[in-house]
């Protein structure tokens, strides 16, 4: 079910509670989540490792999140990367946001030009959640690979054996090279700030990828290093209420989505309602299993519960204001996506004419 | 016998054809040799794949030659970057100089400071040979690795099996995952010029290091590219009569060896000599087992044959004659090396401060 290259949806309480046990991390306790003072926490953000000890570093410490730029990112990203700039709002954390670019050659055989395109465009959405560039750096690893990264994966893969990579992936040897080496290079997007800047790092993941922050700190000591701790997310359903999928359009909300889909796919939703309107003005509505009230209470704060539940507010009227909110939402996400392509050589000087270089691929 | 990981000396002719045979490379043939025009060809450079095809190509070719900097350089090594030299001089060929810095981490266990500080060594060396800055290109992978080239390297391992490298390196399951990556990024030194400026490349290499080759022109055709040529070398004895290497250094003449060392090496040297100068004049030496005879006639085209047969030239003749050519060279060698110090930067902006970098290393 976490399997790195397989995830599947619908996941019970119980079941990640069991994982999070098998996976040796901790569940975030009251203490924890008071501190991390966060609307997402521990609801969304629920187990972790080590987060308390890395946040009481004297000097800081540092929060990286990646993206493996397949395809066009959905909305359940944009909350991940919210929630990393709230790492640095509140707590001054510098902020690595590394493109595994690389792994999606590697891994999915896809085309170098496809690859850098949807680097780029994720890249915008990244930023247009208003890191500050003064505290935050971003690289793709096939456009602005840092030397000092790719050393760090060296080091990382000249103490990081095939047989811990193949145990802990499942990889066989009719795979290519490249994706035995990635996990090195993952874990060197992992201690960057920590090699670089003496920042240990805490790294917000799905659980399905948390296999490489394991690898990172068991290398990690090895190099002299502070192991990287995770926050570990649970999955956010899919608008049809299964696994949300970037390669099923129907399942989310992409960010660059207009009104118009937006509405269609709200309006196409799972819900927990009743066959009939009249049945559920009598019984109430079932805001367990509903994809709208939970995308209402995770991205809006907004909770219906109450309402669903006495036959108030019908499927219909809850789809209307989570199509209200989602747009309003995505109107403001793309102006200051507009905004920040202007600006992507605040962040990195070779940012500035990344576009182009990425057209100019044969 | 040529095992990339361990190379044996003392390597006979019939063994060296029969290698060419198992290779599937060629012997160099007399108008190949005329061809190419160069002394040691075909005495020490003696056996090739599509050398004359990709030489024909209409708008040019490359010739790239790395260096895995573990030590010092020897004076061998000297001879192959003049070869590389005359391909430059002769036939305006593109000259690419990597380091495989990266691969000395990976399968030697050393420490990054002292890579890059004989990186930095064997690099003042190799340009003191006198390549022309315009036509060429020098990169260090743990220094000054281009982004092209890490690109390639990504593509290279997404089209080579683990199957494949195991196969034709004899990896095993608890080596790390970088050794294992390690054949896509010289499958990439050697691809670069292909890739970048249309090229076809000529790699003159060691028999040992035969098997990078043949990785690379087994991937380059799924890359789109022209699978690159060789130029297969002949191992020259070490002064001792076993094999030449950096790490016994009473094996092999330095770049960096003084007068003093240099004459007490040669007065070490292997030779084909009498037990009595009184039996050796009257019944001559025996050149054909004698490092000197080799050396003299491999480093400066002086035939000694007649007059050590004869017994006219005693051992201790040939020692003084191939110390004071050799001490000469290494003093020209020498001079070349601290002017080329001061002009790093015309090979490529990023060298001008390789120094400083390197020794700010922590």
């Amino acid at each position: 079910m976490f399997d790195a290259y397989n995830v599947e949806g619908g996941v019970s309480e119980e079941e990640y509670r069991k994982v999070v046990k098998d996976f040796g991390a901790s569940l975030i306790s009251d203490q924890l989540a008071k501190r991390l003072d966060h609307p997402l926490v521990p609801d969304l953000f629920f187990a972790h490792r080590d987060v308390g000890k890395i946040m009481d570093h004297e000097s800081g410490f540092s929060v990286i999140s990646g993206r493996g730029p397949s395809m066009n990112m959905h909305i359940a990203h944009l909350l991940v990367f919210r929630f990393v700039r709230h790492f640095q709002d509140k707590f001054g954390a510098f902020v690595f946001l590394p493109f595994s670019d690389d792994e999606k050659l590697l891994a999915r055989d896809l085309e170098l030009g496809h690859v850098l395109r949807m680097s780029y465009e994720n890249l915008l959405d990244m930023l247009a959640i208003g890191f500050d560039p003064k505290n935050t750096e971003v690289m793709l690893d096939l456009a602005t690979l840092k030397q000092d990264v790719y050393n760090l994966a060296v080091e990382a893969a000249s103490n990081m054996t095939l047989s811990t990579v193949r145990a802990a992936l499942g990889f066989t040897d009719d795979m290519n090279v490249g994706i035995h080496f990635y996990p090195a290079m993952q874990s060197a997007h992992i201690l960057y700030p920590t090699k670089k800047y003496g920042l240990p790092t805490i790294v917000p993941i799905g659980l399905d990828q948390d296999v490489f922050v394991k690898l990172a700190r068991d290398v990690a000591p090895k190099m002299g290093l502070a192991k990287p701790g995770d926050i570990l997310s649970k999955f956010l359903p899919g608008l049809t209420g299964g696994k949300m999928s970037s390669s099923k359009p129907e399942t989310a909300v992409f960010t660059t989505d207009g009104p118009k889909e937006v509405k269609k796919k709200i309006g196409n939703a799972f819900t927990g309602g009743l066959p009939t309107a009249e049945e559920q003005r009598k019984k109430g509505g079932n805001p367990e299993v509903c994809v709208v009230y939970q995308y209402l209470k995770t991205f809006f704060g907004v909770d219906v519960r109450q309402q669903c539940r006495s036959g108030e507010y019908l499927c219909g009227d809850c789809k209307k204001m989570l199509t209200e909110k989602m747009t309003q939402m995505l109107t403001t996400h793309q102006s200051e996506r507009a905004k920040v392509e202007k600006n992507l050589d605040k962040f990195a000087p070779e940012l500035g004419d990344l576009k182009d270089r990425i057209l100019a691929l044969k």
